[in-house]
């Protein structure tokens, strides 16, 4: 149905992007990219999802204030603050999006603003003033990498994606960046992700589409517990595929959901996987539940305990502990029906039936636990619902990272 | 009013406690004692609470059981295996009160038994039933250290309290003993934890007393956030202090519900302190809040989050994450009117007012977060309520101790 194609946020006809090193990251340090710039060509439709965290951050306030009419034409992101409970925060936000529409010719209120970095200092505004003219005259078709850079802060791998779908005989085309790596614990949208697409689609049919694909993606991983102060995704849309406008509940429609929930997907299981110290990717799949928030329920609560994140880490068949999360997870169950096994690419072994532990091969245990992306199966029998959640194993370097990673 | 004593379990009168290592924690180890057993010269009357999770441990069920009439004259527990999830795990569970019984010369069902360690292999319950008359032997009036040892797991350190208080001119001592370490986030009971007292009081003011001062000690700590299967918290209560029947309401009742606190605390703070791997006890008081039950869920949502248990390891004053905490607790706030401040034996600063960071003396910081016993403090300006409730930090002795637990 879809392929993946090159170029990012720029896979999409008429959208550029950049990313520079303006000085929120510190001095002297001009390798690390810190303001990201992403613009569409014409006027697009947009949609975003945000922190559900009683402390947001004040672009996540400006941005939902902006995106409300459901049109916008770029996007402005820093790293290296979040600009959150910090002096002069709703201020310097509005700073952002006046002083990128002036240099892009639109009003400010097209442009839609995130920042991530730490909480509680004051942003480095005028690095950021002093920074925008060079970002805008950057910009290019094949940006996507720069921009993708630029919204880093702990992460280790760069992440975005890029797809295309035909409807109606016009090829459509999905880009997406994001950013994740630590206080990862979704609620509504995840820490940064920018997504963008050429399809011809109006605001609010593509703000349902995209809180659909939220939910079943960026909502399901957890890398620590912690929900953000920051969480936003923002997706725009400028029609230049030149596909008739998309219709709810039409077939285009399902095949550019599927195909926007890929992209989300494949955004939110890579920054499982490069969660802050991680060496280990964790799928959960809850089958056989009574119904989907049940699963989800538990699912999360499985992905999220420190116990059996850190029995990952040890690559060690606790599968206890996974019984352990499930049953603090707040659902109710039965645990004697419930089946416990792990598979990865070395193979697959059960360890618990009907809720009571199985005699297994540990030396087969070992070599299923010891590759790099495990997943922990667990069936239910109660119902036919299934949910797929994702997170990754609590390690040394996430201690080390968190240890010291303000001062 | 109260003052401590020694004697832990055994410091009430009429107490036998002891200890021993029977096998259960493997074999020729027999410095680790695994086996423990607390017995009145009387019959008691009894209360417990235990854990809330789904997942509940076959001796939890048992002891549910058992303490339903308000009587027992026992408890029995072995460490190093949590006959959680495990073949055969009623039967076994049965067994140690039955043989425990039988030594007595008591009815199985005023036997309470609990156990912990991992979950899902099968109890050794040969060596315990081997181990029993052993330990029946051993019992003595100062046993309570060797059965505070026996209950150890990952602790490092033993926790056992008594103290006295008068009612009604009759000195009144209650004792106790306690495990934790990890799986800590207690919901209705604690890992486990063992009382006794020589008061004279009924079953029923003793279960509402008991539940009353579980609810603000140990349902306040959190090491992990992992609700164990096994939490169970025990009282008995023989009345041979001769003080007259305790009268719900009255002042020796209030007497004793507050020294009865005040041995729960202690227990609750020093398994906080000792929890997997920490280095720190971190104390987080809210104060101003509108509720107990908002502070409360406010309280425990930052001690249990990892990346400020990660900056309390690192001594970071980086208290926008403890405003993201409170943020993602669930509960409605306003964050500008948050002040959050860190205080210690070494002193205070004022980090945080109005939602909006301060200027801060950041060796200062680093002096006062550098002791091993911290307080974060938060004002929230909304109402009267206080509550307090205790963690540890995260550090790479957890993931350690929990990277290579079971095998």
């Amino acid at each position: 149905m879809y392929k993946e194609v090159n170029g990012g946020v720029c896979a999409p006809k008429g959208f550029k992007a950049a990313g520079i090193h303006c000085g929120v990251k510190g001095d002297g340090n001009t390798a690390k990219k810190d303001l990201a710039l992403i613009v569409s060509d014409t006027e697009c439709a947009a949609a975003g999802t945000f922190t559900t965290n009683k402390v947001k951050a004040a672009p996540v306030y400006l941005s939902m204030k902006n995106v409300a009419d459901g049109r916008a034409k770029a996007i402005v992101c820093n790293s290296g603050n979040a600009n959150a409970c910090a002096p002069e925060g709703d201020e310097n936000a509005l700073k952002m999006c006046e002083e990128t529409a002036k240099l892009l010719g639109t009003e400010p209120e097209k442009v839609l603003v995130a920042s991530t970095g730490v909480i509680g200092h004051t942003l480095n505004i005028g690095a950021i003033l002093k920074g925008l003219p060079q970002t805008a005259e950057k910009l290019s078709y094949d940006g996507s990498a720069d921009a993708a850079g630029a919204i880093m802060t702990t992460d280790t791998v760069m992440k975005q994606v890029s797809v295309e779908v035909e409807l109606s005989g016009k090829p459509v085309r999905i880009g997406g960046i994001a950013k994740g790596s630590g206080m990862i614990h979704p609620n509504m949208g995840t820490m940064l992700s920018f997504l963008t697409t050429d399809a011809a689609i109006e605001a609010p049919l593509l703000q349902k589409l995209l809180k659909d694909c939220v939910r079943v993606t960026f909502n399901r991983i957890s890398v620590d517990g912690d929900t953000s102060t920051n969480d936003t995704c923002l997706i725009l849309a400028n029609g230049m595929a030149e596909n008739p406008v998309l219709q709810d509940g039409s077939v285009g429609c399902e095949a550019f959901r599927e195909t926007l929930e890929y992209v989300c997907r494949t955004l939110a299981v890579r920054m499982a996987k490069d969660g802050e110290g991680a060496t280990k990717l964790i799928t959960c799949t809850v089958t056989g539940a009574a119904d989907e928030n049940k699963a989800e329920v538990i699912a999360k609560s499985v992905i999220r305990s420190p116990l059996v994140k850190t029995a990952m880490f040890g690559s060690d068949a606790n599968w206890g502990r996974v019984l352990c999360a499930m049953g603090y997870s707040g659902e109710d169950f039965d645990p004697m029906k419930v089946d416990v096994g792990f598979s990865s690419r070395a193979g697959s072994i059960d360890v618990c039936t009907g809720g009571r532990g199985l005699e297994f091969d540990e030396d087969q245990a070992l070599k299923v636990l010891s590759e790099d992306e495990v997943v922990i199966d667990i069936t239910m029998r109660e119902g036919d619902a299934a949910v797929t959640a994702w997170g990754c194993d609590l390690t040394y370097d996430y201690v080390k990272i968190n240890g010291d990673y303000r001062t």
